[in-house]
Parts: C-alpha cells; structure tokens; sequence
C-alpha cells in the first residue's frame, strides 16, 4: 500500500511505499532540503516539521524536546509509515523558480515478464519435464535390458522415440528400475537444439514428479545472479546473488581478459566464477530448503566475454581486432564437468552471444522483452560496464556495443564507485546556493558517486545552471563550492568532515569530460543504428532499459544529460536484470528456448567504430544534452523557460 | 611358397608352410611317430630320416655322428625349408588301418573380411572422415565467430549443415584457425546413431587429411585385442594384444561378476580392463611410431559382461534371473572420461548387446561376417570361455548363449590349461600300444592341455577305440597308460619324468564327462534354435567358426567328437576374432556401423533353459559323437569300416 507525503508550503504531494524514507521521498519530489551527511543524521540539516501522519523515527539530540513536541524531525531518519503532510520550515524555504524546475519521478512501467504471462500466452511449457513410469518387471519371458524397458515404456505410456541418451543415465538404471518395483519417473530434455529427440536425462526411483527444479544464471562482469525455479509447480521460488569472484583479477572485461593470459589466468578466472556460481547456490538451497539432487537443468546467460572464461574458452581474440569470439554458441556441457557442484546429469545450456561485445547477456534480454516478436521498433539499451544497445522489431534486429567505458558504474571517475555501501546515490543541488542535498546507500557517511548519482548530479548541476552545457563549470558563481583544481574546475559535493574518508568529495570537469563521452558513445550509438535502416530517433515506439543499473536511474535526469533519449517518457520501461530473465525464460519456455538461437542470428551486429558517422555522431553528442538541440525538445524547452 | 612334404612308406603328401615343424606337419598328415616330450627334443623318439631334401634343424647329442650322415633327424626339431621325403624308420612302423583313419586337415576357407573386400563391396566408408578447409581470413567487417566461420566453410565447401558439436573443440578453435592463415582440418563423425547430423570432432591446422586414425578393440574376459586402422588410406594397420588384466578377479564372467560386488570390485575391474587397452594401444603406437593425437576414433566389440565392466555398469543383474543386462546399447562417451589415454575428442561406440550373454562381440561377428544379409542359411559358432551361436539369414535371426562352460578354454579339467607355453596341442594316439604323439605350444615340456589339444585327445582316444562312445575307458587294454584313479579311469598322456611339474599328466573320466556336458550344450543349442524356426541341420549352408579357439580347431576331429556339426566341409569357414573384426569394419564403414544396432536387434534371444525340448536335446548329446547316429553319418561311418 503507497503513502502520500505532501510536502508544504509547495503542496507536493507524491506517493511512496511505505515505510520509504523522508529524505529520499522530498529528493523524488523535488523539494530541497540541504543535507549533506548522505543520510547519516549527524549533520541535523535536513529538519522538516511534521503536520499530519506518522513517522518512525529514532530520538537524536539533534532536536530538543521542545523541537520535537513541535513537529520538527530530522527528514533522513524517518521512515513513512502513513499518509503524511510535511513542511519545510522557512529556513530552508526555496524561490518558486527551484520548485518549477523540479522533475516528476518517471515512475517506468513494470516489465511484463513473469511466469502467469508466460502461461497466459501458451508458453509455459518447460524443455525439461519429468513423466512418471510404470513398467512391467523383468521376467525371464521379457527379459530385456533395462535401457529398453524405460525405452519401451517411454514409448507406450508417452509416444516417446528416438530418445539421446545421457551415457552416466546407464549406470543408475538397474537400481533405480528395482527399488520400487519398476516405478520410475524419468526426467526428459525437450531442448535438444539442432535435433529433434528429446534426451533422456536422468532416472530416479518411484514417482518424483512433483519435486523438480531449475537454475537460471545470470553472470555479470560484476555480480552473478541466480535464480532457482520449480519447474513442478511453474514458479520462481527465490533467486540470490554475489559479486563475481572474478572481481580480483580486474573491473572490466578488458582487464579480465587480459589476466587471462598471464599462466594459469583462465583457469583461476574460471574456477573463480564457478566458486562464486556455487555459493550463491548453495546459499539458495539452503534457504529453501531443497536439495540440489532436485536440480536437473542449469541455463546461463551472460556477455561473451564471461561466457568464454566460464567454459574456460580463451577470450584473447574478443580484445584484439578484428574482435572475433571463439564461439558464439556453446555445445550443452555437463556442469559437473566445469566443477559446478551439481548432480552429474545436470548440462548447461547457455544463451547464444551475437559477437565479441553482443553477448548471450543482450539476446537473453531481447528474448525476454519479447521486442524480436513485436511489430512495434523497440530500443533496448543495457548499461552496465559496457553499453549495448539493439533496435528492431520482429522482422529485424541491429544491435551494437557502445564503447561507453565503465564511467556509469565509477570506473574512470576519481571518487566514483559501484552502487555499494556509502555511494551517493540520490541527489539535488540548491540552483541560488549551489548547496548539494543527497542521499547515500545504507544512509552513511559518503564514500564516493555510484552512475545514477553521477547522472542524477550532473543533471542537477545542469538544470541548476551551475555546470554550462560543454562541461564546465561556471566561473562566476559566489561559491566555496566551486574551486580550481588538477583537472579542471570541480565541485564539492561533500566537505572532508563529513565524508566516510577524511577528504573532499568532489567532481571535476575532467570527470564530466568521461561522463559526457559514455554518453555520447550511447547517444550516437543509438543514432547510427536507428539511421543505418533508415529511421529516425522518433520512430522509436518502445525504449527498454535493463541491466542493475537501469533499476536506478532517474529517467528524467537521464535525458536531460542525453544520455537517454528525449520520448515521451511513456515509451519507456524498465525489464531488471533481462539477463537473467531470459535465462529464467529459457528454462521455463521449450518454445523460447528453440527460438534462442534463431534470434542471435538475427541481430545484426555493427561494430560502431567501423560504422559511417558513427563519429559524427558521437563528437555532435560530447554537448550536454547534446549539440542539436532538437534531439531533446523537452529537456531544451525546460532550460529555456529558466 | 608351401612345401611338399612326403612320408614314407606311406607315400602321404601334405603341403605345409615354409617353416613348418615337421612333427608336426606329420601330426596334420596323420603320420603316427611316438613323441612324448611335447616337442622339447629331450626324449629322441620322433627320429626320421630325411631322404629327399632339406630341413633346418640344431645338432643333438641324441643322434651319433653316423646316424646324422645316415640321415636321421629329430622331426621335432626340423623345420621345413623345401620339398622333402622322409621316411618312418621301420621300428615305427604303424599298420594300415591306422594310416586310413588318418583325418585330413580340413583347411578352414579364409574369411572374405578384409578392407579390399569392403571397397569392392562400396562399403568402404568410414563414419569418421577428415575435411581441409581454406576459410577466409577474419576481417572487421567479416567477425563472425570462429566457430561460425568454421560452420559456414563447411556448409560451402561440403554442403555439412547443423552440424552437433563437441563442447572441448570450442577451446581449440581460435588457436588452431589462426595458427595456419585460416587453413584448417576439420574431423566429422557421420555416425551419429539416431540423429541426421555429422559431429564435429575435432580441428587442426593447416591440412592434415593424410594422418588418421582409429582403434578398434576386442574385449575378451580372457585377452584385449587392439586393431589399428589408418582411415586416410582405408589399411589395417596392425594389431596387438595381451592378457584382460581382469584376469586376476577371476577367469570367467560370473566370477567377474561377483568381484564387482564387492567393496570397490566394480571401479577396480572397470580401471584393470582400462589399463590394459591402454598398454596395448601404447605398444601398438609405439611400434608403428604414431603418435596418439592422430587417433580419433575408438570401436569397442565385447560381451556384455565386459561392456558392462568396461562402461562401470553394475553387471549384478546379469548373474542373476531373469538376466537383463542395465543396458543393451550405451551411448557413445569420452574416451579420456573412462580414463584411456587417447585425445579428449575421441568418443567410444561399442556394438550393441543383445541380452546378458549374447553381447556386442557376437553382434560384431555377425555384422563382419554379414550373414544378416545373406539368403544363405547360415550357423555362427563362437567357442570362447562361453559359448553363443546364432542362426539365421537376411530375413532372421536367433541366438542363445550356451552354458558350456569353460571346459574348452581348460576349465573344469584337471589338467586343463589356456593355449599358452606349454599347451599339449597337437595330439595323435597310436591305436595299437595307446602311446600318445603331441607338440606343446612352443614345444617345451608340457604343462597341461588347452582346448584344442583336449578336442584332438578326445577324438584320438575315440577313435583308437580306446574310450568308448558314453565316454568311459576300455577296461580290456592292456597299456599302463590307462588306470584307475579318484576321478574314474584316467589316461597318461604323459609319464612324470616327462612333464614340467614333475607328476604324471592325465586326462580322467571326470574331465571327459565335463567335456561331454559342454560339446553337448553346443550341440543341443544348435539344434534348439534351428528346430525352433522349423529347420533341420542339414538345411544349414554354411557353419561359421569365431573365437580364439575356432583358429586352432581341428574340424575333423571337433565333428568326430559332436561338437561340431558333421556337415560337409566346405560349408564351414573361420572368421577368427569375429568380435575384432566387427569393430573393424564398423570403423570402416558407415554403412556397417548404422545398421549397427538394427541387426542388434534383429537378434531373437532364446534363454535355452526354458526353451522346450532344449534339456532334452542336451541329454541326447551326452554321447560321442551323439546318441542318434544319423547327426553324424560320416563319423559313425568311419568308425564303423575301422
């Protein structure tokens, strides 16, 4: 159930879920308040006065007795637990003007996907399926091996022939078959791609129909995502996550690969992943409680580069020109093979990739979207590490990585960082002060900017006219704030006392330099392939962004930085992590799973760097929102209005 | 070039090699010359003089200088270098009737099974086949993977499409591409066994299309054979084999059975058969100074028992009823998995089995000897440590395993043996003093008596009339080589003085009855099956000998006992290693190998002892030859006009 928090005097109002914190709520809404400790609650700046509703909040001798009777509390330390009316008291009243330039939250409408979907359109049909056997005993009148007899049976219970068979499957026949009387329940493999026989998978012993599970995996060059599905019941019973073991040997896919090639480097890099796949796991069996026996099907999605180093494929030619992967589709392996702890009978199968930088992580997420079957032209952008993005409908599909660098996940960014413990994440700038307000994760002393605060800071130095559209700062502000540095001028966000490492936390020209060129390089992305077939950016009916980041962003604040497009923001809608949500997809959907690998082969991959005006494009776009005002009316007209 | 051997003053010619022993060439021609030292040329009794002539043979204190130029030589000692006459000195003198029962040395026809053969046939055709490809180099605006470009060659230059792939060869393929401009060798594996399409199985760089090949292997519960075939010219290369190093568990497959019940029996059987296969693939390499990578393919023929043990697949319910086998066809699994040391692309196909104790060495029989496809009404026999026999042609075929036991691989004998150093043989009694004449394997003092040697006594006792038809000795002879003992009568094939052990070798009447039961399970076996499809035995029109055994059998002498059909000769031929040579030709030809698992089936299995008449067959046969006469009409005639 939301709760409406309507802030006065500007009588705001906007609904949250309950139990949302103050802080974060007013930085949604737009209404300033100044605050500065990220959340913490020692600065004691962020005082509203409450008028209506409840509040949780812990006492602090920030406020006295007298302060609080009155209504005052400290914003970033309650918690909304009913409808409440709030008012900023006037110490900290703004002009209208900061108040008229406040951004709606685009609230993205919520991805279709889900597994009632899936059955409501027929496709709920799993490749992996178990059939419970009751075959006639052996006598010395049909004595026939028992191969044959689940063979037999397979055919006339179920019209069943031609099975593949899983050769490990001979050694558990006999006993299985003879512990309850000739009562079995196989386990079949519907998927086998490239031939039309189901694959016989494993035989357990009585009927264990009802107890079936699934792993979809989702290996991100920073987290591993794993999702575990009933394939008995058709649910999603939970998923986990962790970060990459691999994060030791390097942040982005170039510094992997190139680890890679030291001695031993695969194999640590491989068995690093696989540790890490394990734990998360292990983690999740245990919280519920199953055991992995149960597991009879692993689908894997990630970017080529994780894809090659997970089956300890050597990467080397993704980074050298002209960037060819080994393999884009990998032949279903035996888990236990690659060291994942896993019943021996369980394969990977995993998600096609389209080339070096267009990996099975993207075609998951096309798969997922759904965009490869809709006649609507559909834009899907992921930013994670890198940018990929793909445009298409059902009847063609371009898709392109974007050099975009890691500058949105921190890389590149003197106090960037991911979006951990510490990072700034929401954040307003006061347009008369230059005064920041934001909000870190976890509500503790600043350590550093995550992307969606960089985007989210930018914007607001933007709109606060406090940054000029070519990146630099204005010089004729009267501000401490603002001072000349090393690379550039820079702002302050945070004073060294209030932040988690004893030093200033700032943002340089030479930061929004590499900000503005990841945009750029998605921006002109997009372009090029909207103008390689002959479209236009309005065109677009459907903008889906997904990757972790996406679920962050502020969509408005993105725009205004030309980082996304300017549409009509009811085009737009987040998927999650499409990765991962392919892959859980796959393992639920026979028929999407057949359609895999016809849909990589679909997308035609440009590399960008070779493609015509694809430069153009980009230095048009190093401009903040970009050179050509008429890409971004909505954002344009606004800064005009100023 | 055969040599012209004569022996007077009988004026008997027969051709031997060059070579030959000429005791033994006078054993094969039915020359009685008392030899009681097996060959050794200690005992001096086989003194001929050479007439005509030469012969190699070393000097001999047992001959004076003067008995040399007279021409006296030991026949155990010569071999034959050209066209002799010698002569039995006169105080050997035999009388005619001992001449005339002299059984010709009925020359089996050599099998029609070899490569030649197969190419003349157009089955020629081997399911593992390598392709050179030049692929075009990758470029920036061709970077597909290179396992696409590898793809795409392949469906240009050969038209290969949807091929299945081996997961392993993705992590080959960059390196091997590229190491040779993009010019690579490409192995495929058209054998897919219910499926449509080629594998690829392997990748090299540059042409390599010269250099391949594969093994084919006979798993015997006594010996291992290894065939190595060279698949870019279509040769045999060579061959080589040495003892099952399971043997140490027990020398039958029940025995073997029961060790694989125990605490580790079954990884310890499965790791000893392993070993084996290794060291004689590694003698066989070595010999032919190839190097292992070069193999890509490996044909497995063995009884069930063995493949069961081979694949670790519990063999339990083989031993007992109702006898399934866990599986009758294993799907093909990596070599290296099982722990030979081959390339990890190289993948196992054993023949199918078509119950627990008519397995895939009886299929491959059938299959290289291609009775499944002949009008030809034919019997194929295979006495081994067991024996099987099947009947049939093109339109059917029946089978059973005989519980003969292993009498004629020694067992259940006293003095039974295998046919290794020491093996009385060759064997011949003179009907008037009932003193033997043999040859031991490797002409040492004998040990013990293999198979073939125990056929050839019998049928020498029994034709002197020195045992009679119910297998019982005659009390009224008056030879101090036939006396009483524990087991019945015995007789003394040799005194102690004479022999490796130092005691006195014998074969009993205990011995006899146990070679009686199990001539007798053949016999009624044949009969069984044959009467079971409404035929007699004369209707058969070919008898084929498989197995070790088959190659040392004297026919004659195997019909004058009852173990084999007293059919006319010529319709019998010797396969040899019916098992090998399946293997063989299924790595051979395509062709072969996909009816592989038809013909497996096409196999009726009769479990004899419940099949209707078969006990009562069984009993009539305990008999020598046979209690009704008729089965053996020139058998009985002979011993008759004696």
């Amino acid at each position: 159930m939301g709760k409406k928090v309507t802030f006065k005097p500007y009588d705001i109002t906007i609904e949250v879920e309950e139990g949302e914190n103050l802080l974060r709520a007013a930085l949604r809404a737009g209404v300033h308040i100044n605050a500065s400790c990220g959340g913490e609650g020692v600065c004691g700046k962020c005082r509203v006065i409450l008028e209506e509703g409840k509040v949780e909040c812990p006492e602090t001798s920030l406020l006295s007795e007298d302060e609080c009777s009155l209504g005052y509390r400290q914003a970033c330390q309650c918690r909304v637990v009913s409808d409440i009316v709030v008012r900023i008291p006037p110490e900290s009243l703004l002009d209208k003007k900061t108040i008229t330039r406040r951004r709606t939250g685009v609230s993205l409408r919520p991805s279709p996907i889900n597994v009632a979907a899936l059955k409501e359109e027929g496709l709920y049909n799993p490749a992996f399926q178990k059939k419970f056997l009751k075959l006639p005993p052996a006598t010395l009148s049909d004595n026939v091996c028992d191969l044959a007899r689940l063979e037999q049976g397979l055919s006339r219970q179920f019209g069943l022939r031609n099975l593949t068979l899983d050769f490990l499957l001979t050694r558990k026949l006999a006993k299985a078959m003879r512990q309850e009387d000739f009562q079995v329940t196989a386990t079949l493999d519907f998927a086998q791609r490239r031939s039309r026989n189901p694959r016989l998978v494993d035989i357990e012993a009585g009927d264990t129909t009802g107890r079936h599970y699934a792993l979809a995996v989702d290996i991100g060059t920073t987290t591993v995502w794993v999702q575990l599905l009933d394939l008995a019941k058709g649910e999603i019973v939970g998923h986990a996550a962790d970060y990459n073991g691999q994060l030791s040997y390097g942040d982005d896919v170039i510094s992997r690969i190139m680890h890679s090639q030291k001695e031993g480097g695969l194999a640590t890099l491989q068995k690093a992943v696989v540790n890490t796949i394990n734990k998360v796991t292990r983690e999740l069996l245990k919280r519920h409680r199953l055991p992995v026996e149960e597991i009879s099907h692993l689908t894997l999605a990630a970017n080529t580069t994780m894809t090659h180093l997970f089956y300890a494929i050597d990467p080397k030619n993704i980074r050298l020109s002209p960037y060819t992967p080994a393999a884009c589709h990998v032949p279903p392996v035996r888990a236990s093979h690659l060291g994942l702890e896993l019943p021996k009978h369980v394969f990977i199968y995993s998600v096609s990739s389209v080339s070096s930088y267009v990996g099975g992580d993207i075609v998951a997420g096309v798969l997922a979207s759904g965009i490869y079957k809709e006649p609507k032209l559909t834009l899907y952008i992921d930013i994670g590490t890198n940018g990929e993005i793909v445009v298409g409908n059902q009847e063609w599909l371009a898709c392109a990585a974007c050099s975009a660098g890691p500058a949105f996940e921190g890389g590149g960014i003197r106090y960037g960082m991911r979006a951990a413990r510490g990072a700034v994440e929401d954040v307003s700038v006061n347009p008369e002060t230059s005064e920041p307000m934001f909000m870190t994760i976890d509500q503790v002393k600043p350590k550093g900017i995550c992307g969606s605060g960089l985007i989210n800071l930018l914007a607001a130095l933007l709109e606060g006219n406090i940054l000029a559209p070519n990146g630099r700062f204005r010089e004729d502000l009267n501000t401490p704030r603002i001072r000349e540095s090393e690379d550039g001028r820079e702002y302050v966000l945070a004073w060294a006392d209030q932040t988690a490492s004893g030093e200033d936390l700032t943002v340089s020209e030479l930061d929004i330099v590499n900000l503005m060129r990841a945009k750029a390089a998605m921006f002109a992305g997009y372009l090029t392939l909207i103008d390689s077939v002959g479209l236009k950016l309005q065109d677009i009916d459907q903008v889906i962004l997904a990757g972790g980041f996406g679920s962050f962003i502020n969509l408005e604040n993105a725009i205004a930085i030309g980082l996304m497009p300017d549409l009509p923001r009811e085009r737009f809608q987040f998927v999650g992590n499409g990765s991962l949500w392919g892959a859980t997809l796959l393992t639920l959907s026979r028929d999407l799973l057949e359609e895999e690998r016809r849909v990589a082969d679909m997308m035609t991959n440009f590399e960008l760097s070779e493609t015509p005006g694809f430069m153009d494009q980009y230095i048009a776009a190093l401009f903040l929102p970009h050179t050509q005002e008429d890409y971004f009316p909505t954002v344009t007209e606004r800064l005009r209005t100023e």
